[in-house]
């Protein structure tokens, strides 16, 4: 029996990881699941990230995958230990990857990192660039409004220009020669932080590293057999489909959402329902 | 014995009505939950939307709360009628009051009305108001970077007043002289809000309007007891508590972190699970 790859994310931003897996790998069957019901994982506790990332990994381990890919950079950054004591297959998380493409993109040794507030004051990508050149100098900064921007579609306005200009001018001045897009729904604002930082600053996305990684898994002869896709959503799979569409040039055929059993505890009490 | 009032938001913001009733109630018992852990509600789908509702309510029905403060305008324009169904006790919710309020406020009977992708795509507000006066025009608008704005503390940036005026500009130029906060962050916005309107335009936020329905269904003689306050948030307690001290002007006291136990559906089927 052909093993699905599992892909999850916290939302839409993982389907930029997906459509660089597809593109690689067309006879591999891949499922994604975006978590649309609790996105954004960013501003959320540790703890939180944790709950969630483990939740959504056992989903995907109950579909048989073979690998998973951590394509949530705040997942990636908080959660890998407690990923790997519920499950023995391989994980791919998206630090490692970028960590790597930084260090050998790096001329200067001076490399920014920008991410959401969880991956920032993780500390992971330092720490995973520090192990690989102790001599880089590491420039990272949150940038908490890329991820509601890019939602809303907001890709070349004015306004988002600004902000990214607030959120990376100490980066600049700091002589970053490289600037890792520690999100995965960066890459969507890609024009305007290029423009923002110079073309002389090279962005590094992790896609195609983990593509890298991801090849060095796989057995080199293939069935010659087109892979199939699933999707599943938390939420708003209408709005999912849609955003699906325009980032991956082709409709998502097989989406369901997924729903939640839940009910509230105070500390470890469970209260009986009304 | 006494019995709360009990106070819900999507995460921080329903501590601005919060902050109106404790001032205007000093005696009564006020229990607050705030569902940090996947806030925002706005851009969710109704389904969720209600989901979330119910449990929340569900949670503060177990305190034996007295009565049920909707205050989170999502919430308020989508799940409603959902919450009537699950118990007996009086519900106040945003909508009603600052409908009435801003039909009192307008002369010209042009009312603009601001919030979240779920409250404005209800059109709860609209229709509020057209049953108090069918011939009032009604301009609404989403402003979905409003909610992260006034949660990353750009209070007064530059960048928050351009967003402002890019999400406003269509209001004004329709000649409002009335416009409906229409959600409970949006009062920490005020200042730049007022400034991009003008001042002759003027501001309707509920909880002024929910002290006013709530002071008719409680007693006008109080035992003289100074009143409890106990704070749930789903997420985040540090970083609620300095923010509650923020806008409350005193600490969180009683703060508690509530959990939810959860697993996966696909559609109706549970998987066990791994």
């Amino acid at each position: 029996m052909k093993r699905p790859i599992g892909i999850f994310d916290s939302g839409v931003g993982g389907l930029t990881v997906y459509k660089t897996i597809r593109a690689h790998f067309p006879e591999e069957d891949l499922i994604y699941f975006g978590d649309t019901a609790r996105v954004p994982y960013g501003p959320k506790s540790p703890n939180t990230i944790i709950e969630y990332t483990l939740q959504n990994a056992r989903f995907l381990l109950q579909q048989q995958i073979k690998i998973l890919i951590v394509a949530c950079n705040t997942s990636s950054s908080v959660a890998l230990p407690n990923l790997h004591k519920i499950t023995k297959i391989p994980i791919i998380d998206v630090i490692q990857p970028g960590a790597e493409q930084a260090v050998i993109s790096s001329k200067n040794k001076r490399i920014g990192v920008i991410g959401t507030e969880g991956t920032i004051r993780s500390n992971a990508y330092t720490e995973a660039i520090k192990k690989l050149n102790k001599d880089t100098a590491v420039f990272s900064q949150a940038c908490p409004l890329f991820v509601p921007l890019a939602e809303e579609g907001w890709l070349d306005s004015k306004i988002t220009h600004d902000i990214a200009y607030e959120y990376l001018i100490e980066l600049i001045d700091n002589d970053i020669d490289t600037l890792v897009l520690g999100c995965t729904h960066y890459p969507l604002l890609k024009g305007i932080i290029q423009d923002v930082v110079g073309s002389k600053v090279c962005l590094v996305d992790s896609a195609e590293a983990i593509a890298v990684y991801l090849s060095r898994l796989l057995p080199a002869e293939q069935d010659g057999i087109k892979g199939k896709d699933e999707f599943y959503v938390s939420d708003n799979e209408n709005k999912f489909s849609q955003l699906a569409g325009r980032i991956l040039g082709t409709q998502a055929s097989y989406l369901k959402r997924v729903r939640l059993y839940e009910s509230w505890f105070i500390d470890d009490i469970l209260l009986s329902a009304i």
